[in-house]
């Protein structure tokens, strides 16, 4: 049976390739989105990719992961930044590995940016390098899988 | 065509009027639906005016109003003072003209009202007013589109 | 007619008894539903058992305790230590009694933890006792009801 | 008799129309002058116009401004972020209604503009609106007085 | 042979009932003692109930429970802000179960009343439920000893 | 030749007895003014009494003071907390003894007026104790005289 | 029948006038308790003059205090900076007029020293002028008394 | 014609030479200002040199400098720590060249000394030279007029 | 000719696989060496892989990158928690594409290690995955070369 | 005559060897006493060994080692990262010789044990070897004596 | 003999009119050397003039300094912000005059740039005035050689 | 064979009995060394005693500290302050025993002074006592090896 990945997107995500292209790129989430499950059947996985602007959906998601799948990778968006919701949901579904993926560079951005309630729970976080941060955290969580 | 104005309100606004009159006024949300709605007449607008308690509800909302508004005033609440998530969905659908409202005077009140992360994305901002401030935005906006 | 006591669950509390049994210990939330449940019985109360991973339903809650209840039990889980909505929304239903909740004792756990919002407009607080806390303060508000 | 209404102007606003447009506008202080006088006069009230870069100055004219005016309507520049001896004048001419005013969004700039100490004393505040502002503010008096 | 608890109270405690009465009820300290030994029989268990001013005092008698005693409920005073000596007494006395109680809400008070530098070595606390939380912690000992 | 003493006051405290008799007491400054002469002629020595709004006045006076006078009382108001023309006009007229007075208690206030710029170059303060304050501090600068 | 004023000293001031005279001068502290029993007599009043180098018999003296004397004159020392303890005392016994002395000028010491936890809770304080403040603080409390 | 530059001194200025020649040097004001005049006619320049202890003055002169002048150099004194309105007042004359001059160290002082608010819109600084960071401020400008 | 990559590693980072492989792994610095040559290798780019203790060595190989190399890996080890040195030599080569790698979590260790000073400058970031992370840094170059 | 040093222990020293046994060792403080005792009759030095859980106790001891003894070793415990009192103390025996000794490694424990209020005021320090840090401290006295 | 000046430079300033022209001009560091070799010449200076990018080739250096030159100048880069090696090898080169050269404003950048570890220790500092400021450095040791 | 103690001495140390022997004292650092190897010879020990100004020379001779000796005393100086590279490097020669050395009291100078970066994990820190406090290390360290 394919091993599934759980790939999140948080607020705003949705505008991606249609607001602010001079930040995030020209890429829609929907690009994204074919690009993972593109990547994944290489590396031998199925992807269900998701997107919400709802704090408590993405708490929601990452339980459903816990229970489903062997991977997450998490763009926790804004969220990711403040929320102590998401750094418990992806804590209580440990040993899950989990990538935490921004497509921006956030240590180049405001202050409120550089902090990550995620990262200290997750395996590992990759930011800066657009799209492609998905597509490299795939392949980390291939090699842990 | 009527150029369409979004009037949104955050958590707990949905009490105006019944709960802490001493704060807030005795005014409800309806009435100040109202009030905004003949206002915005007078200035030959539309408004489109909703509630909601969940953060993720009104990041979904600004979205919209980004694609069929002309302008903008939110009462974020509580959630203005800690969401990013608001504030990069405002700043998503820039140049779009955005006033922040808040009924009760914020710098008057404890030290964690003071700060808000609406404002630096808004054009600009009006508190302590009470349900005036939403007209003043209203013609404050109606200057801009 | 009985009195009604709300008891409302936050984050992540669905998972109790399921993941991380160290810190939150063995009990499912369906059985401190249940103690509770009994508890209330026999002090004369009626119980409401909720639980959401979502921040505005635990607002729209609170606001419905206001006025279908004469207390109010909440375990707010990670929003308990950031959320202004969750603090109005509770100063918005004073004088309702109510009661914070936590499992394990946030005192001895990560400083971001240490901080509540909620009970600075709360009656009191109760913390580190596990699912006994439930019962002290089902206890702790029929003394005020 | 016409009810007085005090707009007084802290430091550099004198330099209005003249320096960093592109911050402030183009209008020049005078001109702001004479819109407040005709929206004044539309509102049934009368307006003396004054502008110092002296500390000292403001304090003095609040206090007059306590004696002889029904309403004040305040800039207070680059004291406002700073001047406890303002905020002290304007708490002692209490219960008279005060608007502080900025032109530019005082939260969008750098850091030292985000605190008002003027605000906690007012009745409100409005920034963001450029010279709009004034008359926005006249106003709330307007409703007040 | 009854299991002793001891229930150590500091500095100020023995002014209850006379003053403040607004802030902390008007039972005297002496009646919450004789409330404590009525519970704790119920409970089968011996309680030792003590106050003093000095802080060395407490940190003795911290020692003496953990050579005597089964359970200690302690209501440091403002002590139990500050104290590391309380703090490392508590910790030297460990496995013994220990129960954190202020009268009031200490998060509900004073920013330097929030800080505890007990609970992060004691099994819990509770606050703001007045006498009735002295109660409730011989219950939540009880369930433990 | 009668010794001179200095009795500076700065902003709004022209305003005493009129406005907020609640905090600053029902004397008018005139008559706290009067009282220091009094008092320093039983003291044998002469006063100077005045008042300014300008922060660059009492820096203005305070050097003049180091010239003409053998002490110097100093109610700074509001200047006081940040001032550091003031802090160094005084310490430019060292050895000159300087009493720092304030009608209020200044550390019973908001948190921006418990730190003085004065004291720390000033040879004593005074604070709480109203009008007689001022004579409090002539008695202890005339023991330095 | 005489009124009595308690005068209290806390941790080291047994020192005075033996070690570093320098800082706090060459007066023992039992001569300042002679002077302020001429001074107390002179005003009419009678002085329970005592030291300890213990926080909680400073507590149980301000308790004391608060059954048998008319006022309360506290010095107290290194434990003024940090007691919160002190600081309930003190506000067990209100509305007894309380002066805060010290001999030396505490904000031209060290930053620990800047603050004090008595004079919030205080009538008044009255730093710098070594032993003639516990003079004045006698005149302040007579005229409250 | 000569291009001329503005000299300002702030507050206490005028007391060189005369109080604290430890810190600043035996030098008055008016030599440095003969000395300034040389070394700018030696550099083709002229000068206009003042002092003021008043904020709003050096305000209004740096306004004036914007219109009169071709370089300023400023010497702020303490209000160079805290002066937004110097800031903004310097800023709005830009693109003048401006030197900011310090006599002493202000790094090897206090900590309150080592913020500039004016350096950040200044072109540079010069401190701890004595007066002859007027004249090397001087050649500073020179080479940018 | 084959396009170079220089792969920079900081201080301490010649133990990898000696010392502390619980956080690190077992993996020698010379073994991730070879598996970046042949990752580089399949990416069609050459490699200069170096380790130094010496934060000045890496600030002159930085440099020596931006004259030879088409982008820069660099794992700057506790220097780049603090060294401004290397973000001024990163500054210096841009717009050379640079990733910064960190073998472990560093948002999940020290609070000193979650700040970096690099990526800030960086184009991006990846940590957490262990020495495949500098793979996955190679491609993100590769993409961008 | 034999010169004297006084050894003084702080709160809780009294359970070393009884328990926590990990964190401080398994010897009693009794066995403490007499090593030291030990050691210093080989350095020609008498000991005054004592310790208490009293903070004024220790003052009190502090000031009678000022007057009776040649050295002072001091083992604060948990009143040496906030007592001024002992702070105040120390200083005023000076130039008496004092080392202060901890007996676990205070900066690799919590954050609020990494500050020392005595060390300032002492001639040196030494913490983390166990109870050989008295004997070291003994020697390091006897050196100055 | 010619008296000898050290002319230091720190990390990056090898990269000076090669790389970031907009912030540090286009000028070389050997075209800023030889121009300090002319103007030195022009004082009767001779100039020893160096860079590194190692911090302890710097500490180096400053001693060497100590030994056979008349005075310092400094540019430290980056290393100045925060190296206390460097402060400390200023320090005990004292009473050698030091001057302090930064070539950009650097109260004018990123937060991290305002802060310098060497100026507390030097005599003067002279910034934002780019390779001029060298020159004006030479002037401002020559005077006091 | 003999075993062997690395003794590392960090920047400007080398300057010790030549610059400011008011702090450091008179000896030099070859006296010191010399008297290291005596008292190291009666404890049965070898030593190897080094110094350097570069922070990575430092961390290069820790590692070899780890491969060759069975103990470490390190004077780290000023990088002791800041470096987390010594930090990381003495971690990973553990256990290998380390005593940090200071000639001066940390604690007593610049609060920059007072955190140690090489505390935390080494074994423990000695003080204040000059070169005295060498030996005593090297006690501590025989006593562990």
């Amino acid at each position: 049976m394919t091993k599934l990945v759980y790939v999140l997107n948080g607020p705003n995500l949705n505008m991606l390739g249609v607001r602010e292209p001079g930040i995030y790129g020209g890429k829609t989430l929907a690009q994204i989105g074919e690009d993972c499950a593109v990547e994944a059947a290489r590396l031998g996985l199925g992807v269900e990719f998701r997107q919400s602007n709802h704090e408590g959906a993405l708490v929601d998601w990452i339980q459903e992961a816990g229970a489903k799948a062997k991977g997450l990778v998490i763009n926790p968006g804004a969220y990711g930044h403040t929320s102590i919701a998401l750094h418990d949901a992806i804590r209580s579904v440990q040993p899950l590995p989990v990538a935490e993926v921004h497509l921006s560079n956030i240590h180049a951005r405001e202050e409120f940016r550089h902090k990550t309630m995620i990262a200290p729970v997750a395996t590992g976080m990759i930011c800066g390098f657009g799209p492609l941060g998905y597509l490299l955290a795939l392949q980390a969580l291939a090699a842990r899988i």
